[in-house]
């Protein structure tokens, strides 16, 4: 399960995907996992948080050095086929903002 | 229950608050929804989206017009005293990240 994302001075980029999904979520659960997975595994991958209301909202927020590698991971070849299963089946509607952080504050991350 | 927001073109301001909660929480579902809806009437306010894994990780993003609302809105008498109980007692770690959506992109929202 996802914690709070222990991440350096800003500035950094952060691609906040919000989404409502379908009744259609056979291989939602492995794909996901899988594709958190293989993020981390990328050229300036910083760290993820995500979250989901039952039945309701879900919020991912990936987080990267800059937005070239933010891009990079959008066009990754396996993370571009879950994004093509994610648009026909799994997800009703989506949203993906890709913002500067500018200033951030908090407890210590645990 | 919160869904997807409608912001306009950007640049616009996201404030991106991710915490892990305490088991201590008397009054924090109705002090959230009156934040959310205090929030909503003030000035450059433009969109909230929420959403907490049950027991786990609970992310909230605020959208403003500019950083400068964002930082008004902190300010508002009720919502910092709303800040002082969630650091006191409903959130065990926390983190808020300020940042200025570049782009985005994704299904009409609904």
């Amino acid at each position: 399960m996802s914690g709070i994302a222990s991440t350096p001075r800003p500035p950094y980029v952060a691609v906040i995907f919000t989404n409502l999904q379908t009744e259609e979520l056979d291989g939602y659960a492995d794909a996901a996992a899988r594709m958190e997975a293989l993020a981390a595994e990328q050229p300036g991958y910083l760290g993820f948080e995500g979250s989901r209301t039952p039945g309701g909202l879900g919020i991912a927020v990936s987080y990267w050095t800059d937005a070239d590698a933010a891009r990079r991971w959008k066009d990754v070849a396996e993370h571009a086929e879950a994004q093509r299963l994610g648009r026909e089946r799994w997800y009703a509607s989506y949203r993906v903002r890709i913002a500067t952080v500018e200033r951030e504050y908090g407890t210590d991350t645990p």
